[in-house]
């Protein structure tokens, strides 16, 4: 679309700015489908992204996203229309806030909750520095939930600035928001005088709710918070409606919150294997329970949640408590299961070492979307667990080589007695349901040569596969293993190997995961380690297999080096 | 003193109770001036927890300390008086709730903000599998401002079950309580009622405030309180005086919040030295600023705190919100230090990765307590930061290898424009305060051979030197290097070193930490390389010296592969 300057905004009629919102709302629409990204809640926000450009003075004034999903209509906003159509496509517009992409965004997220924290820090620096400008954190009512947003709140006081909150509330995370802010939220809604009272004990004005949707109302409502602004923090309450505008969006906001680019084969889902298999469990053993933090469709899990209501725990986007609260079933004698992005789990890493490792019990991570995770870019790629589960005391982690082994090892689980996770990544393929001995390793192909090849986790098993192929077609043969598991590595399997060459892939950072741990078990004995995963840099948005080569799994150059081997 | 059992609890009269409360206190106060530990919070914990125990069932209903440093009274009822004299020492009492130790011990804890979240899933166990007893967590009132409490509050609804939260609240965390939070406690006190609702909208009845200290109030409000949790879950608010009980403890409760053993001498403090450096840099750069989640003064900051209030932030017990805080300060212009115990940086992990390194802001982590810690056992070593600080991309992390060294990197760390990380023990030996290039190691002690150690931080260094000096009486010398940077290695250092033989030695897990990014450097070229750090253990409480030795750094173990490699 036509870029839309700040001062055609601000001179707007607000039948004009209807207009813009309608335009706004054609180019989302557009673009997500052929692109990709999240939908519902980026109609949702368009008046009230449209009522912040018109009503502050960006990039001046500053606008924090918690979250960031919901940016779209900010950057169409600013400056950025004309290559949005780049939108989620590698070396294109990333689909959250990013520094490096515009002085219209001035601080990065993609997790839930840090808004309301950073929008003080700024505030704070700017004070500190006698700069102007107002700080807006927008926040959704999922993030309300987050322990972070009461850990910023109770530091109004301390912080002695001014910020202003927008409370976009419309009723859901990627599930719908559940629990007791929800209530209080609901009762705001409906004028509850004492819940405002919360508010402004924490040391913030109360402005709502108002109609998020419709400019008439929103617009003097944005001006009288910018007035309070001046010399006090404002909370104001917003309420709009997920997927606005689109009767379809408005009707199924779950489904159309991510929605895949347009051409997406869906291949065979991880998650949809996890439900059966937790279902399955459930019927016979009465101690399984699953807990997610808001991802309970997106992790598989929403039939287990119908069938087995009480054993099934959707406690919002609370990662930590869900953690500890998984630990304490476990020391009530239950055998919970806490599914979970890798990325998120990241917020829960005190809590598996603490909590769950700490008292060695018997919780199963079910780690989804590990590894390279494409179009959502830095804050979502899953390529750390591998390091940060490696050294934990007790933690067994498992990494399937295909959605059969990954049933396998659930059903292994069951009788597992220790604190366990399971990485692996949101598609892959079917495969056998064979058992899955803890801590074994399999040979995929065996061959006598110099050169042995550990793969951990489909695709690199698939790319392992891939450079087989092609080693054989050049005279070459290896042996190839299935690494399935980081802790405990197959020593026994380790030990009788006599090959000169060991190759390892991991679809993770290189520092800290499987290559590390198997060369530190070889060392000393005259091996040559060629250890392959992603290098020392963040990795954003673009294509899964282009991003899987250019950052530290090209086969081109793993196969180049297993030749070289070969003619040694 | 005498064990007390729960039958001659029970049955004793109020007057004898409050006879027993002065021999637990007592008994407290003698142990502790022995072994160290937690004075103030337990003398000031005594009457709450005689009444817990007269008036629950314990161990069939269950307690949950949050932190857990205030359960020695506890331990005295619970059959473990006659071993108190123990405490904290090495194979003696935990400090700390422990499973391990006894079944009145319910669920471990050590970092704060997890008992309600314990609670609720101790007493949703207790649901599921039909079984009886009550659930009780007990927390302090510095916990409330931890961001886990409000995501477990959130949850009562969600969860549907019945817990007893007692508050304890005596105004302080190790520090003063801060924040809105405390606000709101504070008005409570008063007899605010629209505080009280917002209890009552998460699912709490509220019951309060009562003095703690208090027998005849307590004991009442006890028996309404468990009256009350047949239907519904509670809040009961009890008001205690930190060191009650003792004058001296009642007027510097923050003084004997942590109380070191008798006899322990005075080394040079890592922390006083970062008081003193910040301040210094603070008085001629206007953009240094300090954040501290509720340590002030442990980490030597509180004169900075005083001389610089405006650039002075502690945020409570909120270690998320105090890394998000950082990380905006540096995005709005900036320098600021956020200074943490290695352990309880576990859980801004997410932030640092998410925030600071995702943005390459020039955050400094100044990571005290790190290594093995001691006394305080399992949830307080700080010896996994090294592996969590590894991989993570845009980080530098430095090991000083002695308070000199900690000012010099202090120093450069004005200028440098990225995030950093500085690890440090509580206390070691003064030392030249030398300019430091980052990522440059320092050769202490050079010579022709075959064998070369690199030592990472002060107590490696000094284990180190006594092999050098013992393998010099036997024939053998090598070179050592004081390998001060984790991230970025000195790779030019490394390279321009042939020796066959290589030594490391960490303060830190042995998986993911230096030994493993050294041998990863050198993989391929033939070197051998012996890496010592921690097993694959949690390290419970003790000696530091004999826990090191125990755990993995073992001189005389390192010393006889010295000796061995220099005979081949």
């Amino acid at each position: 679309m036509r870029s839309v300057g700040s001062a055609e905004l601000k001179s707007a009629s607000i039948s004009q700015l209807k207009d813009i919102c309608e335009r706004l709302r054609g180019e989302i629409l557009r673009t997500v489908a052929v692109c990709g990204g999240h939908l519902s809640s980026n109609l949702g926000a368009v008046e009230l992204t449209v009522a912040i450009h018109r009503t502050f003075s960006l990039p001046n004034d500053k606008l924090v996203f918690d979250v960031g999903h919901q940016c779209y209509a900010h950057k169409l906003l600013s400056g950025r229309a004309e290559k949005f159509s780049t939108l989620r496509k590698e070396g294109g517009l990333s689909g959250f806030p990013k520094r490096d992409e515009s002085e219209y965004d001035c601080y990065d997220t993609g997790h839930a909750g840090t808004a309301i924290s950073a929008a003080l820090g700024l505030a704070k620096a700017r004070d500190l520095r006698g700069e102007g400008g107002e700080v807006i954190a927008l926040v959704g009512d999922g993030s309300f939930n987050n322990g972070l947003i009461y850990e910023a709140l109770n530091s109004l006081h301390i912080l002695n600035t001014r910020i202003l909150i927008i409370l976009n509330d419309n009723g859901m995370s990627i599930s719908p928001t559940v629990g007791g802010t929800h209530d209080i939220l609901s009762e705001l809604k409906e004028g509850g005088e004492n819940d405002v009272r919360l508010f402004e004990r924490f040391g913030l004005r109360y402005l709502g709710p108002y109609n998020g949707n419709d400019l008439d109302e929103l617009l003097p409502a944005m001006e009288e918070a910018k007035e309070l602004l001046k010399t006090e923090s404002v909370l104001l309450h917003v309420k709009t409606r997920k997927g606005q505008g689109h009767s379809f969006c408005e009707q199924s906001p779950m489904e159309t919150h991510g929605i895949s680019p347009a051409g997406t084969e869906r291949a065979k889902e991880y998650s949809e294997a996890l439900g059966e298999e937790l279902s399955r469990l459930a019927e016979t053993n009465p101690k399984i329970a699953a807990v997610t933090a808001a991802m309970t469709d997106s992790l598989g899990l929403r039939g287990f949640f119908e069938k087995f209501k009480e054993r099934a725990f959707d406690v919002g986007i609370c990662e930590e408590h869900a953690c500890v609260l998984a630990a304490s079933l476990a020391a009530g004698g239950m055998k919970p299961y806490y599914a979970i992005y890798s990325t998120f789990l990241q917020r829960a890493f005190d809590e598996i070492i603490h909590d769950v490792c700490g008292q060695n019990l018997p919780v199963t991570f079910c780690v989804d979307r590990a590894g390279i995770t494409g179009a959502d870019g830095e804050t979502h790629q899953g390529v750390f667990d591998l390091s940060y589960l490696s050294f934990i005391p007790n933690l067994t982690v498992a990494i399937p080589k295909d959605v059969g082994e990954f049933r396998a090892m659930l059903r292994a689980s069951e009788t597992f007695d220790g604190p366990l996770a399971i990485r692996y990544p949101k598609e892959g393929r079917d495969g056998a349901v064979l058992p899955v001995e803890i801590g074994k390793f399999e040979i995929l192909h065996s061959t006598i040569s110099d050169i042995i090849l550990f793969a951990a986790g489909e695709r690199c098993i698939d790319l392992a596969n891939g450079i087989l192929a092609r080693a054989k077609e050049n005279g070459c043969d290896f042996t190839l293993v299935n690494a399935r598991f980081l802790k405990p590595l197959d020593e026994k399997m380790l030990a009788s190997r006599s090959e000169r060459f060991v190759f390892v892939l991991e679809d993770n950072v290189r520092v800290g995961g499987l290559g590390d741990a198997i060369a530190r078990f070889y060392r000393g004995d005259g091996r040559e380690i060629f250890s392959y995963g992603y290098g020392d840099a963040f990795i954003p948005h673009g294509d899964i297999p282009s991003l899987t080569k250019k950052h530290g799994l090209d086969a081109d150059a793993i196969l180049r080096e297993v030749l070289r081997c070969a003619r040694r």
